[in-house]
């Protein structure tokens, strides 16, 4: 780290602390007098009102049907507080009483079975740290249109910890029958929201989640019960999930055979394509942002990956021409946001940010203009799904960041 | 798992789902025109109206002075939401305006310097999960008189990711005088509550934290700024912290000097008892809960260590003669709590369940009796604290829980 910056930067600005202070024997610097006794306790707690971070949405004339974006340059770490966590409604946020709401399993399984949540507390319970990415996420940087800031392009994105039972375990208990290949997840939405799951995944890692950071899900997170599948595409994460239906192929609903396919070079589309790639941003300097005069900053920024850990992230500051490698901030957890950080000095000139990660298969993330040459620039019904190429961020001599 | 014993159970009280069911090719099973559109999005979040869990705390003449605890029977995995954090004033919570708190450090350093967030954000950051425990948390239990459930007994303590600039940073900046052997930290709330940690410590592992699970410190956490003094006794992680003096000493402060001390046997008083040593707690099944007919049940519960990470828990259900080794969920962090579990058949007799952890130290968690033989049953000026020992719950033949 540079240090004499941040000090030459402080002595420009507030001036040294004279001796006068420095040599102060009592602690107290400020008159008794202005100290005034605080807010007493609650039972439940708010941020302070001077943190007025949101998630933003555009206006709708079916305001039930949408989606809303994480703030991801306000964000510190790499838990999404649930307060901020990005939502896609297809009929809006469903009031369900967690008394009542009944899981059924049933299909291709030698007992078919309903659960309460109360049956489901029952299981052995996981508790993991995923990530959960919608399908369209910057999809408007694939197109050409990228967002002002990153809470636009890249905030249909969020990483909790979710407590569940695994879907495996109540699997088990219904007993799958030999010929099962596939699953069918229906949440309790107005619209029935389906998808279906190959069932190796869903004997893998998916998650039947009931927690979210400590507490119960959130209302627009699928309370009370939703479907983790780690490292897929968000659409498949069943919220408010009352059905599984073991079978022996996908269903074909809507939303795996209209929406949330890729239309390829020459017509045809890419169907089930579940995996959400290596992908990363820098989410600090970036768009909108202002940097406060030359001198050192931290770069710093999100990297996930749908197949695994992240194992690194390089950082350029000049366009893609050099990297630099990026600290990795605590263990990288698999199918998780991992935050890395890059200590820069800024010289007060212009710089074009980015960042790259790599993910424990060896997977690097590919540029924007290595994906549209597999892809093409041909949007689907629901514009363009799954892009994850490099982001660049652009610092102007003034400090203003602003989006390439 | 005992598989056959869930399926018994659920076949008991709801039935089979017939084979009609079983065999309905349509996804719905609830006709459409029973579901109505549900809520629009909203810019944050809040829990379902059904969540109640709560941070309770007694009655008080002065009410911005005391603690609330954290409903830890209610929570799952591992971190404590920002919102029931467990609190302790000494003079309420501050309305602090972010845009003008400032760190002073001085004291015997080469630069006395003062720091506004703004300048701290500039540094390097680190995020890192730690819990927090007051020194006092379960010193009911010590002397002999326990809470009804888990909450009164244990809350005061939380388990949060903590974003933050590592105080030794800043120290560097200033530069720290070669016969520098302590630091005191001092709040901006009207008790100006300060207490004195080693050099060594503040160099080690001290965190200057401003973010919380993702976003701001709550302001019952030190909003905008705390010290995150990881595995010490919850009261030097000063909160709303303004000033940080390098000493050659310890300040003697009065929450040092007469409080958060502990009365030993012979009228002598231990201090500067910092680390909070490792400790298990089962929070379900625990005091007032009730268990719903013998059958498969999960024992679940906490366990954490200040000197480091979980090795390993232990689990009795016949108070302590026969233990079985717990599955830890999830990577055990240092100095972080763990989650613990078990899968337990219970025959519907009486039980009585304890935990017992061992750290990476190989300190074994200490049943209650082998430490009253050590400290005694002498309160300090403030009760007892930095109890550890082994908790016991019980379970009648009608699954009721209590305390013993």
């Amino acid at each position: 780290m540079p240090k004499a910056n941040f000090q030459s930067h402080r002595i420009g600005r507030r001036k040294f602390i004279g001796l006068g202070a420095a040599s102060l024997g009592a602690l107290v610097l400020q008159p008794a007098a202005a100290r005034e006794l605080g807010d007493p306790r609650r039972s439940y707690g708010e941020r302070s009102p001077f943190e007025t971070s949101a998630r933003t949405f555009g206006a709708s004339s079916t305001p039930a049907t949408g989606s809303s974006r994480t703030p991801l340059q306000d964000l510190y770490g790499t838990i999404t507080p649930s307060s901020l966590h990005f939502e896609r409604h297809h009929s809006g946020v469903p009031k369900i009483d967690p008394n009542t709401h009944e899981l059924l399993l049933d299909g291709l399984v030698e007992r078919p079975l309903v659960f309460t949540l109360k049956d489901l507390r029952r299981f052995p319970s996981v508790s993991r740290i995923h990530f959960i990415e919608c399908a369209g996420n910057s999809g408007r940087e694939h197109e050409g249109r990228p967002g002002q800031n990153v809470q636009q392009s890249y905030g249909l994105f969020s990483n909790s910890e979710w407590s569940s039972v695994p879907l495996k375990t109540v699997l088990e208990e219904a007993g799958v029958k030999p010929k099962a290949s596939w699953i069918v997840a229906e949440g309790a939405d107005a619209s029935r929201l389906s998808r279906s799951l190959p069932l190796d995944k869903a004997l893998d890692d998916v998650l039947l989640a009931y927690g979210q950071n400590g507490e119960a899900l959130r209302p627009e997170q699928g309370y009370p019960l939703r479907l983790i599948v780690p490292g897929w595409e968000g659409n498949v994460n069943i919220k408010w999930v009352d059905r599984i239906k073991v079978t022996d192929g996908p269903f074909m609903t809507r939303d795996e055979a209209a929406s949330y396919t890729d239309l390829m070079p020459g017509g045809k589309a890419r169907w089930f394509t579940f995996v959400m790639e290596a992908k990363s941003v820098i989410t600090h300097p970036s768009g909108e942002q202002v940097l406060d005069g030359h001198g050192s900053y931290e770069i710093s920024g999100l990297a996930w990956s749908g197949r695994g850990r992240i194992k690194r992230v390089d950082i350029s500051t000049d366009n893609g021409k050099t990297w630099t490698d990026a600290r990795l901030d605590g263990p990288a957890l698999p199918k998780a946001a991992t935050r890395f950080s890059l200590a820069w000095k800024w010289d007060g000139g212009e710089a074009a940010l980015q960042s790259r990660c790599t993910d424990e298969t060896g997977y690097v993330q590919p540029t924007r203009e290595e994906l549209i040459a597999v892809r093409g620039l041909h949007p689907g019904p629901d514009g363009f799904n799954h892009f994850n190429g490099i982001k660049t961020w652009f610092v102007h001599e003034d400090g203003r960041v602003s989006h390439v």
